[in-house]
């Protein structure tokens, strides 16, 4: 088959997404690639596919934390080749907490051993781009997480390399945040359209704490669950970013530039 | 791989969706999948792939008309046919206009050429099945969607058949209607995210036509992007059915039906 539709060089990559991690992540991710895209026909929008295997992956915080020794990264390197072999040239993965080394460097290996041409847009990596270029001279970025993402220092050792302070809530606001994402009986992966009002409570009630009493500069949704609930841009007027909307662009970016909105682009 | 998080028997059938025409409409059937699936865990989640490929894929209703002469069949049965190599064992397509003989039959060919095991599922006979479970005593079926749609009379000849009245509007709405498709301008194609008020006005007014004008018993979605504008499921007290709702559930039924909620699943 042939791209005949793209009238521009080169032509745009194949953008692969790693679904399933979780489902809703990665529906949210595809919702956020087309927003940002600049088409007024089918046919200006990138090609795309995504791949939800959620039972297929083992589950990444218990991996993390020791409590499973099954690595959820063989599987994902599974499903990232499998992409790749399709046709992908640039491949994302809606899920900060698989992006922790143990995980993502096992994935990466199989998806490298494919010998395929093809690029790996890191969530993390896009965030702190972002972060920099929103905080050009260092600010206090507040980080909501899973508490595996933010045990393992993903955000915060990327975040401090550049310059940049993170701060985390303590110890029982972050469990709670945690359970505003995965408590089987409110959490988002198990209510996510429409989202309990409980899970967003929760997290709301977080954001605020981070404003009020760590004054932070800004607030990073450092966890794809948490945009599905928490949608606004800003709060107690205070920028929110979220990373999924970070890794869409970035993924855009490196598909095909010029089809990339600009900020002004969306708000209009 | 092997799916070792499903302890039921038999497997899921992994479902492929045809994305792409238009990408939003694919974005939605996920939606709709993930939110008919009985699920409190991401492994809960069926086995899924999107490929939204809408540079590849000409111009529908163009073809239909007789304006061009590249039937889209032959890009569509690739993409079902790559689907099926990487798994899918049930196949849908969210795009009414593309399920007229004259694509579709091209588009299955090139499927069942590649002799593996998998199920096409029909959003017609989907939305059809639907109709007669709603109306088992016959009733007027007030149908919007594309031109071409309507001109091939893809859902009157089957509504029909199965003892049902199709209704539909007068030439000038049926081009307004699809103007709120279509329009680079102003329709759900171009301005999915937020739909723009005028198309939602055209496509809510030719609504509330086929209600107080024609008397219909229901109204019938038969365009994929007529729902990302009109998510209600009554107006003027008339029920509202949404073609892309109904292959969420057909497809998910013929992937793992013990996974389907009922309708009392969503309402809670």
């Amino acid at each position: 088959m042939i791209q005949r539709f793209f009238d521009h060089n080169p032509e745009p990559r194949t953008i692969g997404i790693v679904g399933g991690l979780g489902p809703y992540a990665g529906y949210d991710l595809v919702r956020k690639i087309f927003r940002w895209t600049k088409a007024s026909v089918d046919q200006d929008h990138l090609p795309l596919m995504l791949h939800s295997f959620p039972g297929w992956i083992p589950v990444r915080p218990e991996f993390l934390l020791g409590q499973t020794q099954e690595n959820p990264g063989e599987d994902i390197g599974g499903i990232m080749a499998q992409l790749a072999q399709n046709g992908a040239g640039v491949i994302g993965m809606p899920c900060n907490t698989a992006h922790s080394p143990r995980i993502l460097d096992t994935a990466l290996e199989r998806l490298y051993a494919t010998g395929l041409d093809v690029q790996f847009v890191s969530i993390i990596e896009s965030a702190v781009k972002h972060m920099c270029a929103l905080c050009p001279n260092g600010g206090r970025i507040g980080l909501m997480g899973t508490v595996a993402t933010l045990q393992t220092r993903l955000y915060q050792d990327a975040l401090e390399k550049a310059g940049l302070e993170p701060v985390v809530l303590g110890d029982e606001e972050c469990a709670l945040v945690q359970r505003a994402i995965s408590d089987p009986s409110f959490g988002v992966k198990a209510f996510s359209d429409p989202v309990s009002p409980k899970a967003r409570q929760i997290l709301l009630d977080a954001a605020r704490r981070l404003v009020e009493e760590k004054h932070v500069s800004v607030i990073l949704l450092g966890c794809t669950e948490i945009p599905v609930a928490v949608t606004e841009d800003r709060l107690l007027d205070t920028p929110v970013v979220d990373a999924t909307s970070v890794l869409a662009q970035e993924l855009i970016r490196a598909s095909c530039p010029e089809r990339l909105k600009t900020p002004s682009d969306i708000q209009g």
